[in-house]
């Protein structure tokens, strides 16, 4: 098959793969025969001839990548008359005038496992903080000794500064994690919504490297009441919109800044972007299709452990104004969150 | 209704709860009401006069917990028309001689947005780490400046030393989190896997503080091919396994050490706790039961993010010798992986 997409690659990373045309399979890779107990040598073989009693749910899945030019399923699949979820996550590519669909499998329960594997990461960081914040008081502590001593001076200030930047970003870290894990409804300030958050967003090189980024938190003389884990999710799933509005550009630039008017507290984003109806559009619609949703973290860009299913009942919930448009120079997006009555 | 466990904390807390005895109701918080929408005010009712049609399902989910103590199930609510899953855990609690049934109930898709917003924590370690590392060397190369040139050099030294200790955490917990991401078998020596994953153990206060811990890494001559997210469940698990077995000690010894001999790299776990036949069996007899296994990050003393589901699998593939006993004065349980061939 002649084929410029470096194929050997996906073996090399141990990535089960298949490449289909017009509807049939030009290629499996072993690692695909090995998870699947296929057997057949032959190529450009029938969609059932190779995926048996899946070869339904195989061409449904193959229609959506073609309409969509990704799509991601999980398949039941037959292996030696046991019942396995695959997930497929699939990409159209064009190549010397022809259409190929390029599959990668994974078992579903691999993802799984991943995901809770990686979830137990995420609840360990407070711990994992808390555990190196020790040697870090007391690098703090002596250098702070040094100082008073009079030794070095301006050397020993530097070293405190550059260890508060260091101890900040752990701060925001930590309460992501802390707060996230309970469940309780309370006063939030937006404006550490924002911080915590972006402190996660620019873990990510391309967030942080590819996108110039413009943060602007005003003072806000209001909180909104609501739980931490939410109001997360609704600032990520909006920034992932814009992300993706500016993603084909060659300068990305992506401005958020918060207000407070009129009893609502906003979060305005904007960027040098495309249009954002249908990227909002989508991400609204898109209801909480389990099988489809178990990826997020791992195949992104920028990956936000959660893309919008359930984003509708989120901005529902909490009754969020929101508004967008194009203006001369990109687009406008803003949200508007009733603002937690005053109590004197 | 006389009762000593603090209801009045979970609603404080926001966690909707149930109380059963003897098959019956005996009390639903105001929360409860809320997210089924109920708006009985009786207690002391049937179970399908308070859930409806649900009550099967709880009915056989309070059987569980008569049987085990504990039990976690999905049962489909109906709330307004709309079939919403909802997590009953369940403990029994004696009171006064009565045996109480408390149960705490989350929706189902509350947890799931939680565990992949740890997921996407935990993904995003390495590069909080990295964006963490500027701000640390700057810090180290100052120092060591100074220590050149003979400014305070005893003080520079040991400043160096606490430094060192918090790259040591960090290469460990990033390797981690970047070698999880992957899904390629490799070459692994056992001993990394332990040391990465017991940083991960130690962020638990209950584990760091609560337990004696004594870790021997020996040097090992051969490694095992395999991947890193499969060994460090495996190994998890059955630190788990030995964590339960001393739970309810007064001093709590764990000993875990690694060895070679004869064509095998063991891992050999020791500690003062109870028989470990029951714990094993149970740990390695759970089947990979979907509904059942969504909050373990969350509800254990020390989560996992994973239990078991899936260990019998993983101890077929990797084809593990597992031995285990009593002795004097504790339990053993050794681990035994085929050591890869030698390529000279």
């Amino acid at each position: 098959m002649k084929f410029n997409i470096p194929l050997e690659l996906f073996n090399k990373l141990q990535i089960p793969f298949a490449v289909f045309r017009e509807g049939k399979v030009v290629h499996i890779s072993q690692l695909i025969k090995n998870l699947l107990g296929i057997s057949l040598s032959g190529e450009y073989a029938e969609v059932a001839e190779v995926f048996g009693d899946s070869a339904a749910a195989i061409e449904e899945h193959l229609q959506e990548v073609l309409k969509n030019s990704y799509a991601e399923s999980v398949v039941v699949c037959s292996v030696h008359s046991e019942k396995i979820p695959v997930v497929f996550r699939t990409i159209a590519v064009e190549e010397n005038g022809e259409l190929y669909l390029l599959s990668f499998l994974e078992p579903l329960s691999n993802i799984k496992r991943k995901i809770k594997s990686f979830a137990f990461m995420g609840c360990s960081i407070p711990g994992i903080i808390h555990n190196v914040s020790n040697p870090m008081t007391v690098v703090l502590n002596k250098i702070q000794i040094m100082k008073m001593k009079g030794i070095e001076p301006d050397q020993m200030t530097s070293l405190i500064t550059e260890i508060r930047k260091i101890q900040d970003i752990f701060d925001n870290v930590s309460l992501k994690s802390i707060k996230e894990m309970k469940n309780e409804e309370g006063a939030i300030d937006i404006n550490i919504i924002i911080k915590v958050n972006m402190e996660f967003l620019n873990a990510n090189s391309y967030v942080k490297h590819k996108i110039r980024k413009e943060v602007v938190l005003n003072n806000l003389p209001r909180m909104v009441r609501g739980r931490f884990l939410d109001l997360s999710q609704i600032f990520l799933a909006f920034f992932y919109i814009i992300f993706k509005s500016v993603e084909d550009k060659g300068d990305r630039f992506i401005r958020v800044e918060t207000g407070y008017k009129d009893g609502k507290v906003h979060i305005n984003f904007s960027s040098n972007g495309v249009s954002l109806e249908e990227l909002v559009e989508s991400a609204i619609e898109k209801v909480l299709l389990d099988s489809n949703t178990y990826t997020g973290c791992f195949v992104e860009k920028i990956n936000l452990g959660w893309t919008f299913e359930g984003l509708k009942h989120l901005l529902d919930l909490y009754q969020v104004d929101l508004d967008y448009g194009t203006k001369p120079d990109g687009n406008y997006l803003s949200l508007g969150f009733i603002a937690e009555e005053m109590t004197l």
